[in-house]
């Protein structure tokens, strides 16, 4: 099935892919067909940015959407490098980054809220990617989730 | 040298794979036989996860051993998934994620625990891989310690 | 233009690599023409490794050149293990790992002196890695900058 028909029955629509932040390339092709996109913030869906942590300003539930918002980015990105999603061969790779109080735990369960989007749309085995899901005291502008991610492009 | 009777030989008895801890592959396999390992924590020995932070419930010695830990589990995944740890071609990269206090900073001891296993196993030279070794306020389930590895197997 | 004409430029002398702070090795090749380089602390300029975190012993504009000499450590490495940095193709991706207090927002800022040297050396769209930004509590030895990279080699 298109990966954007995909996206349309799960209500998403891409965003423009966000500006970066600063001197990076926001998709990075090398080797044979392989691509990083450099690290995404969420959109808050108020329009400003989010700000805050876990295990403060948000919950593990908020994270979840947060994390998802990230992903969402990074497809936005990948989109906009690669003009067509159906090109993905597989998310191999991905590293979630929680900003979060220093008893906070639950980085996994925000971190799904990504990683849980790949599988909805690339499948539960092609789609799901390797993963590390790490706490951090801060992100960049206050950020409570950054994601960034390798893809394998078909030839 | 079987790399399994080194294990025997290390007195090392690879643990079932730890199970998944979210929407993720435990190993995934991209390009030329790369294989990435998800972020591993480590075993406490006493049958219940480790819990806590360097600089705090463990000191660097204990550290070392967890990374030891980290990094057996990584082995059970890859085992898990290729089969034959003799397809190893090398151990590629690690990134070492050490949970302690502001002012902690023996991370690469710590993490020595894990790199130097894999030198016991493949070789003062292929064994080595490339490292980066950090502090981070806190990991999922209060874990000390976590290790991901990219390997590179032979075709 | 040759990279050592460049560097020349630039006004930087390639120090020697860095000695390696525990068991694994600075650069590792793998797959076709990829090499990681391990995690690269910067010189402090008086001859003492530098110490400290952002938003307490440092601002963003120390940051900035802190990131810069981790570059030119990561590029001294790459030099000891490819003999001849014109064999760069370019660089893959960056990971920049600020030491910081838990309000410092500026890890882009900090990360541009880094990259922004990759830039000046290999140019605006080729030199620009991928690049993650992001602030963890502390770092080996109390250094205040991290930086991780991968580069491709023309084969």
């Amino acid at each position: 099935m298109d990966i954007y028909a995909k996206l349309k029955e799960l209500n998403i629509t891409l965003p423009e892919a966000p500006p970066k932040g600063g001197v990076y390339l926001p998709a990075k092709e090398f080797g044979s067909g392989l691509v990083y996109i450099s690290g995404c913030g969420p959109n808050s869906g108020t329009g400003n940015p989010a700000a805050g942590k876990l295990g403060q300003e948000y919950t593990t539930e908020e994270g979840y959407v947060l994390a998802r918002s990230c992903m969402i980015n990074v497809l936005a990105v990948l989109h906009a490098y690669v003009g067509d999603l159906n090109r993905v061969k597989q998310p191999v790779k991905v590293l979630t980054m929680v900003a979060c109080t220093n008893d906070f735990y639950e980085q996994p369960a925000v971190a799904n809220g990504g990683t849980g989007l790949l599988v909805d749309l690339w499948g539960k085995q092609l789609g799901a990617p390797s993963r590390s899901a790490i706490g951090v005291n801060v992100l960049p502008g206050n950020i409570p989730v950054e994601t960034e991610a390798l893809f394998e492009l078909t030839l």
